[in-house]
């Protein structure tokens, strides 16, 4: 397995599900910024379960530790280790199912990738509470990309058959709205037709995916290096990371197949000497660079794997057919906690191609 | 720029659109296996223009040479450079028009990003020209995975508002059959309604694009390396590298959002001793480690940018507002030449997953 | 700083010297290997300090924790992360002498770079005690080795003015015997006059330094990757992160000058049908690939910088010059506990070179 | 194979002694650089053969010829390929004697490394003339640096017996000095010597090695990431793939371990508010970091292994004992030929680590 990130900053991510702790090591940040421990903590907060009717009850409080990197409440320059102890673990739910490979999840490609090694219990390293980590470094680089004015902000745009409004320009209005609310819809209404579609999922036993809209906005134009290191494939690689994302479009994304080039092709024109475009199709990246308009990508979520309902799947020793019925605390909608886990990832590709402007 | 991927293969691309010449260097491949010239030659003919109405006028014959790596017809398991010198070149055409920045080129960027110093004739280094290294890349680890069964294959399943059929299963036959076609749809009417859509783009002077659906079958489970070199990773790295591309979906993409765990979770079920899932709803891919099952994702190529109906822009020296009609030779829709691109980088990215089994 | 290797195994080193923790994750290692606790805590032991006369009194017990990456006392193939707490820790002892830089320490270097907010506090993350994780590191990777007959060891071949003998050929008995001892030389006489030797420095408030000679026996021929990750640049981008090497060479290293291509050239014949060479003068690797004998290095480590004796220095805040007198616990000689951090990074670099045979 | 090296830079090297070209790919330079060819091809010249009694009569121009990257005469921040063409080349002369390994060359050890298949005429991939390409990257990455008055230059410190003097402080004047002679050594008589110690190896038909010492000068403090990216680490792995060079000491190097950390340790003064070291013995680079004093190193340059005496080897397809006697034109001492070649990568390694600074 590779937990390692190398580029300009340095990731590495470690732990399992129900071992002792999950962490992240972030190498290269800058010297010299304030480590606030309460907003990161409030950022960890939006990601752990728990704490409402539509995720899992596992309570688990994503207590940090940070271990080097941080002196006299500042970074240091040097690598950065955040550990998070697990605690109110349930191992028992896991073993007594250990060799029905459950669907969705990556039990049966981790036995076959690792021999049978892996730990199996609670997801192991394939767990989404590994992304707890993510969001700690994405929460650093957050706070250092704020002194840039440079603000990241998550929109949850579908839940099952339910779509939030589409903006078309985007403003630091709406991102701060987003980064207030709990279930960041721009539409209350909205929110709450999704927040019954989840329950219903969750009375069926059964779970519901979704689509997450990213902003990013007063960026620079200049980040990214084509050709293999343009801005869209450094993020990409780690958003399609995060356990769960099965699709990543920039700006207009797949509806730019229904466009014409005289409509797609964002217009140009200056305005107080600096260089707009009209529309952002593009979403603020041509040529893998970003142009300055903001960073507009949308992601699809898929629904979390673990559910009540009976299905169908093998035993993975001895290869019968037979079904299964997942135990345990679930989530029957992981996108809300999705969110800051793409926040996140956005501002460490954002640090990470802006890092020499620090 | 950073013209280097870095893997367990390794990816060095070169040139400009107007320069002298193009190429790729591709580090760590396997010693001992055949460079068939034709199989190469055919594919690099599938991707460049000038061969159908549809596409540019300007014939790059794109005649390979190879400098080094190759010896008495294999690979030498050093270093394999191809570069194909530019010809038929009319710099002229996009010398008077260098400082007003086209819209949805990298014109604007690269010029923010390079101080002004990037070679601007016909997009430099940012041309669509560089990705015939991908595909010369892309066919030589097609062939090297042949050898294992390995079959991959596109498929132009939407051009503008035109839609192929879409398979549930895919087979080799299925395939075999796309990459027979050089306007590779499932049906022939939907071909010629796409040609039809391109022509008339054509006709207004504008430009179409349109969507990509690429099938790799035969893989082991067991290929990825996550978290953070999990096998979507790698290839959305290699993807969005890929000019025009705005959009990358694994299995059933964007609609997950509208199922619930039940339906999008792959049932598992064996059948002499092989694991299979029912359905495919993950394209083959779960927990970033192959299952076996076809990889299956699609792409959405942008309109291309260059169209001969009047757009407004600005002059990027002056910043004054302006309007721009561009002249010369411009495909209408890329997507057909882009196909072998998406299938050629799938290549890569699987043989690199797959290394230490050659 | 960049606390992050990536190559077919990763790691990522962290932790202060004077810090909550100091640790490291190893990432990529194959599943299904035993961790034998007993074994690495006994390689930890021999570079922990506070163990005999000639080290420093501070005593770290250097008690692991394992986070991450072993299930049912087995890798898992996932990363591994062990960290050990940090306690007997006295800060006071440098806290005064913060602005006055150490002589041959990172002080001024690391003030330089990171503008004053590296952790100063006993070196920080220069410190030579985070080389416990490379040990760690280096612990597994030989155990992991030994299923293929693998073995390696150091020899303390100088220290100060006193030499040990020179081995030409070199045994499994030879490196058995040198690993038995927790001084070792080959002879037990030099290893008495070195311990005197490093015994006056201290007297002196002085210090002193000296070479380690390392072998790697039973390697088969073919690890390294040249053109840049041949062995040789491989291993030593790791040997030259131990703080204190300053020079590395391989087989008979700089009397090479000396000698003419008749002789150091080695000799090839055959015994068995195994490819053997008469002499070694090119340490086991030519070409940047092993060939199957020994490979066999010696790296030269300068005195520690930490010594009683009054220094002339600055004051790095004022520019003053003044002068210093470090006090506190300090080895008079680092040798002997950087033979196992040699023999890690050793380790590390062979499996990495060998992992797909794993 | 790995001919490519991912850093801040990015180089690709390619291409084998009797194939068509060798040549390089130097990614992510800064744009605006002119590309001086004159003062380049006089690098290249430095470095080619067939100039002087005393080395190859294979008359390689070495003419190079530019792909990419360059436009009106400066860098683009585009990937710059260069290729030689590979001219004057006898390939019969190796074709007799392919299964006869040639002791000190990589014959035996690319043979098993790559089956085979390797290209074994004149070395391959493994020639010392793909050291043309370093030389050619090297020349532009120190036409870049002087823009910061940064100089870097070599001299032959020692060839087989004879020694050179060694100079304690290096001055701007002495390292002009030293560039400017085809022969750089301090002294005009032992350069003298030198020759004839090259010419008696000749008349023996043998070869002879030597030392290079490579000085760096008005570097500023802080280039270079610890841990294992500290300018040693980086440096050492570039100058151990140059072949031939067997060993790699900082500063005072291998002496070092006969000194105590009272003269060891390098003591700080400031003068002009400039922080300075009395002595330089760790060779300008304390804790993996650049501290302001001269970068100064040296390596060993082993005999090179192509000799007219009767050798003893086998043939490594029947793997039968036998002899060779090497026929062809061959240099009797390379080390001339290596010092650009050591400049050029330590032009790189700087380069690497100042980038933002550009």
């Amino acid at each position: 397995m590779s937990g390692i990130w190398k580029h300009n900053i340095g990731l590495s991510i470690f732990g399992e599900s129900h071992g002792d702790a999950v962490g992240i090591t972030i190498s290269s940040l800058p010297p010299g910024f304030e480590v606030d421990l309460d907003y990161i903590q409030r950022e960890m907060n939006r990601r752990r379960p728990g704490q409402n009717p539509w995720s899992t009850p596992r309570n688990e409080n994503d207590e940090i530790k940070i271990l080097s990197g941080v002196f006299k409440g500042k970074t240091t320059g040097a690598p950065l280790t955040m550990i998070i102890e697990n605690k109110n673990i349930k191992s028992k739910d896991y073993d007594l199912i250990k060799d029905l490979v459950r669907p969705g999840h990556a039990d049966h490609t981790a036995f076959v990738k690792y021999n049978g090694y892996q730990d199996y219990r609670g997801g192991g390293h394939f767990s989404g509470r590994l992304t707890a980590g993510l969001v700690f470094a994405g929460a650093l680089c957050k706070s250092i990309l704020s002194a840039k004015n440079i603000l990241i902000g998550g929109q949850i745009t579908k839940i099952g058959m339910v779509r939030d409004h589409r903006l078309e320009n985007v403003s630091m209005e709406d991102v701060r709205a987003l980064l207030e609310r709990d279930f960041p819809t721009l539409s209350l209404e909205t929110a709450e037709e999704m927040k019954s579609a989840i329950r219903e999922a969750k009375d069926d036993l059964d779970s519901i995916g979704g689509e997450i809209r990213c902003f990013a906005l007063n960026l620079p134009a200049g980040v990214g290096n084509p050709f293999f290191d343009g801005f869209e494939s450094i993020l990409s690689q780690l958003i399609f990371s995060i356990p769960g994302i099965k699709g990543l479009a920039f700006g207009t994304g797949f509806k730019l197949s229904d466009m014409q080039g005289s409509t797609s092709n964002d217009a140009y024109y200056t305005k107080d000497e600096k260089i707009l475009t009209r529309t952002n199709h593009n979403g603020g990246i041509i040529g893998g660079i970003t142009n300055g308009m903001p960073v507009d990508f949308t992601v699809v979520v898929k629904a979390t794997p673990s559910i009540g309902k009976l299905q169908n799947t093998i035993n993975i020793e001895t290869l019968e057919n037979t079904t299964l019925s997942i135990e345990g605390r679930h989530d029957p909608c992981i996108v809300p906690r999705v969110v800051p886990v793409v926040e996140a990832v956005t501002a460490i590709a954002i640090l990470d191609g802006m890092l020499n402007m620090f």
